[in-house]
């Protein structure tokens, strides 16, 4: 998307399902993602928004799920979201020190868009995820206002780019430069072709445990580079999961675990500093708020069905991860501190992705 | 039910909603319930077996959940049920020491009605609750055969006894005679009435903390028969919870967590050393072993419907403990050991309930 | 505590432990609580803050554990408070809406502390409890300022109101003006006496289902003053639990479960619209945020000594909310709502609680 | 051990970090491993035992904890291990359909050795892991005895063998025979050196998901074999971690879940229909049955002390599973059906590991 190189573009190609139209999250209907950038100096942050679906999310919700892989980690509205198995709002992500920033931003969107919330129906619940950027980021100067998150909402699109932009503008991953990445798979079954969508906000890992596609790229990288710096893995990733594949949250739950695989994949060892948060959501079914008279009805798959949705989300999050990488830019930020982009280091030290 | 006094015939009626035709489990349509008794000297033990519906659970699976009040329990099963949110099998409850026997038992009893098991398609999940019934009972003898949950599986009717019979032959409650017991309810939702069914196999407690619909009865009881027995809490409580609305293993999760309520107006402290396990299903929909051509519909009932049903097993668990107390007669086993009958208490210190 | 009548003023001795000296949460030596309360036409709200301890929490975490009753509310921070087990921030309870501010403050409150955190160390997480006081209260305004947030935690301090204050202004429980509320149990061990402390911010229930000590006051009131109102409940309750007992953080929430006992004997159904959650806290252990050379020692309680915690949480819930009860004044707040006071309404229609 | 050729004799390291002595479960110190082999014609099952410790575990328990990667599975005994936290049997796993019997002979055995169970103290809870090997194995005549079980315990012993043994006669892994594995790792602190040792019961996967050190040699194998054969994935896999690092049951608990890491890299998509279960348990620390009148001192690790540990299982759990495919001998078992061994294979199509 945008003209980005991405990882099929070195011509590695993870896992044997076929892709969606863009390889993105948004290509499961409806779905669109904002970001807004901050970058100059010491501030190297901002807010990436992911709309599920473009009507009013509050009066229409989605079946959604979360899950932990690792809990070090500030995600709010994951209590709510396990108890009655429902979104409510747009997803944000931004930096750490920014969730309540975010959160209060991001009630004051629900409440303008719906008046009826604290006066004749009760509150909103709103999802925040995070990742701490404070290596590139002045994260102590909480840079992201609510006009901010406002614009990340409003700039919402199917086409948005990679790397380092939105929330992914100051985060690391693997020592490199991480940020925003995505990838889709299509999950043919016998009553239907669906789609599932993964973005992840990549911020963790080591630069020699990098794998691409199963090749030791990192310590190769590592071993060219002769960088002294300090291993050392505080980082986090949040993984955003989008489908149109009729699931209950149980289900959902279950295709949203299996994000761990790809990200076991690259290379990951799910370090103790890292907060690693899954949250998905289908769009298949809306669940209104008003109760109607009669009972819901939702159309889910049997159980026999899931294995290819299991292995849509590994690879999903595996190819998502990898194209936060390639597609990340260098950054100068904090200090002066930086970190390589992983598409220069390829081309200086002629590395080979296969 | 056979003619027993229940709590409601000494005048306590518990909460506000109705009971079902006959205030016990089997008021769930297809729900059926049979015992073995097993009661001589040092052999107080039995089977209750629970068979949710009519024809081929294997075949026709129940939505299900369990939830763990307190984990000091050894029941089978829950792992599975929790990742695929139905039951396959009957339930059985015995003593704690004969879980292995039931469980062996309970496939046998699978393999002989599903020779596709093992062969065509994969294994069966047996579900066995407990509890421990060593005061009374020789546990250490595991007096529980193959035969016994043969036969109570056998034994299933809609129409059963509550107190010192099957599972509950052996075990006590509140410092007096424990067992059997259920309780019913009935919920009105503007798309029709539904029935939630409990039954208790109580075994948990001390006498000082009965309450009798929040009458200290227990207090009353102690001072009466000045007993010495040190009051020690080594029990469990199983719950088992029936219901035909239409729910999604999420709600009804949620539904059977709120037995808690029930069991705590009882005088439940929740002991360290008490087992107590709440398992639910429903029958309203039966989800096929094979995999259909087609997606499932799940018909659910909206999440602002679900108050009453959270009151209705609050109430039906509250009674169902009080009848398994009621009913219960007094037991001479193990060594000679005994606990007395609360209706015999009752009666003999002209204890008021009201 | 400031001369505030409390239920055992009215006679009400709520089960068989001795309380602490002041029967409050901050008998729990360390423990603070401070409010902030915005009182006036539309804007019945607040802030009440809990400091687990007076030195740099942060720098020396306690081991800490949450609850989730019922999971319809927002709290922040239980994610990585499940993942390590501890605390590293003090708890601050407020409305739902104002969580994002309350978080946002909290973080600048702790920035201010730890010059450390974004720059040589990681981030920090804050806790922050709400409940929907949109009956009386302006929620939509989000009338609660950083300001509000930092003199809350300004105002700790070993003797605090209960009833209409803070987080507690604007709450309702079981119909009536509810609040904050506290109560204490002493833990006789072989080897020390400890003391369990509950804070309860009550905003749940309808009144025909509240119960005094197992007494059915709440039918009887209603019956009395014939009130019409819809009883529809819509809210919530925050428990936190602090103890010195040296505990695991298992162990730790085993023991703030329990609370669920308590709350059920006032009479809670646990409805869907309730989000109740429990924090709980062991001062015994310091966990220094700085590793050190040697391995951590943890003091911890043998399992078989857990059940007098067990007693003591249930006990203390209980009171803690017919505290928050009975100290309540009556307030009117948003568009002429109001609310009565449980203890003008027992003086009015001449109620005995015992 | 007992000469067979492992992974490492084929030139595939795994991971950064240093072996036990032995690269197995047993370098661990107190571990034992026993295994009862049954295979001739339909008969291709076992038992293998795994013995934490060589006293008297119910009186001398171990900090233990569960994990469940996917839940289609009928592992016995971890809802009394997620209460408490300890361990106080050994482990046995063996085919799916001999839980019953597995438990039953367990407790039989912790009878014996303990004559208080069931007399002056509570129950006991047994530990039984299982994968359901049905190809080779005529699983629904429950081969698997009491006698099997309790020689398997006897047989304990440091060293044991890999591959098709125990209750890996009958396993798959990869479409290839499986079964049992092991691997070791050193962790290094400031405060000595410690061990993590991993079994494992591999009975997953499908041949084209290989991955061996990151190579694609399933898919390689598949392309040169041109079998046939339908590739499902029905299985399973038990994972036993064992440790001497000091730790709390939460530390445990994350140290085990990044098992998956491994696992993942092996090339497991985690399908539907695979019991994944982790048992864990650490000796740095033994919990008296009974009651002292003192308190427990835990010593545990700083958590940023942890990150080496969890390389450490997911290195030995990757390599523990590669392990139990080359060490697995060819099986014709139940009505001829028959997988091929990977040793044979590597050598009859001269495929490379590296």
């Amino acid at each position: 998307m945008f003209n980005q190189k991405r990882i099929r573009d070195y011509g590695v190609k993870i896992g044997r399902l076929e892709t969606g139209k863009n390889n993105a999250i948004t290509d499961v209907e409806g779905v669109t993602v904002g970001h807004v950038t901050l970058s100059d100096q010491n501030r190297q942050t901002g807010v990436t928004a992911i709309l599920p679906h473009q009507g009013n999310l509050f009066k229409e919700r989605l079946i959604a799920s979360s899950h932990v892989i690792n809990g070090f980690g500030k995600t709010m509205g994951t209590i709510q979201m396990a108890e009655l198995g429902t979104l409510e709002t747009p997803i944000l992500l931004t930096n750490t020190l920014n969730v309540g920033t975010a959160a209060d931003a991001l009630i004051d969107y629900m409440l303008e868009r719906n008046p009826e919330i604290g006066r004749t129906t009760g509150t909103v619940n709103p999802i925040i995820g995070e990742c701490n950027d404070m290596f590139l980021n002045d994260v102590r100067a909480k840079h992201v206002k609510s006009e901010d998150i406002f614009q990340a909402l409003e700039n919402a699109s199917m086409e948005f780019k990679e790397g380092s932009v939105g929330a992914g503008t100051g985060m690391l991953c693997y020592s490199l430069k991480g940020g925003i990445g995505s990838a889709s798979r299509l999950v043919e079954l016998s009553h239907g072709t669906y789609t599932i969508g993964v973005l992840v906000l990549s911020n963790f890992g080591i630069l020699s445990d990098l794998r691409v596609n199963g090749k030791m790229v990192g310590q190769e990288l590592k071993e060219a580079i002769l960088d002294s710096y300090k291993e050392e893995d505080k980082g986090s990733v949040m993984i955003i999961v989008a489908t149109d594949l009729p699931v209950s949250e149980r289900q959902l739950n279950r295709i949203i675990k299996r994000s761990v695989t790809g990200l076991s994949r690259t290379g990951s060892m799910i370090t103790n500093g890292s907060g690693e948060i899954v949250i998905g959501f289908s769009t298949a079914t809306k669940i209104p708020h008003e109760k109607p008279n009669q009972c819901l009805t939702l159309p889910m798959i049997h159980e026999e069905d899931i294995d290819l949705a299991f292995r849509a989300v590994g690879e999903a999050t595996e190819e998502a991860v990898l194209n936060s990488l390639v597609t990340a830019e260098a950054v100068v930020g904090r200090d002066g501190n930086t970190r390589p982009a992983f598409k220069d280091l390829i081309e200086k030290f002629n590395i080979s992705l296969l």
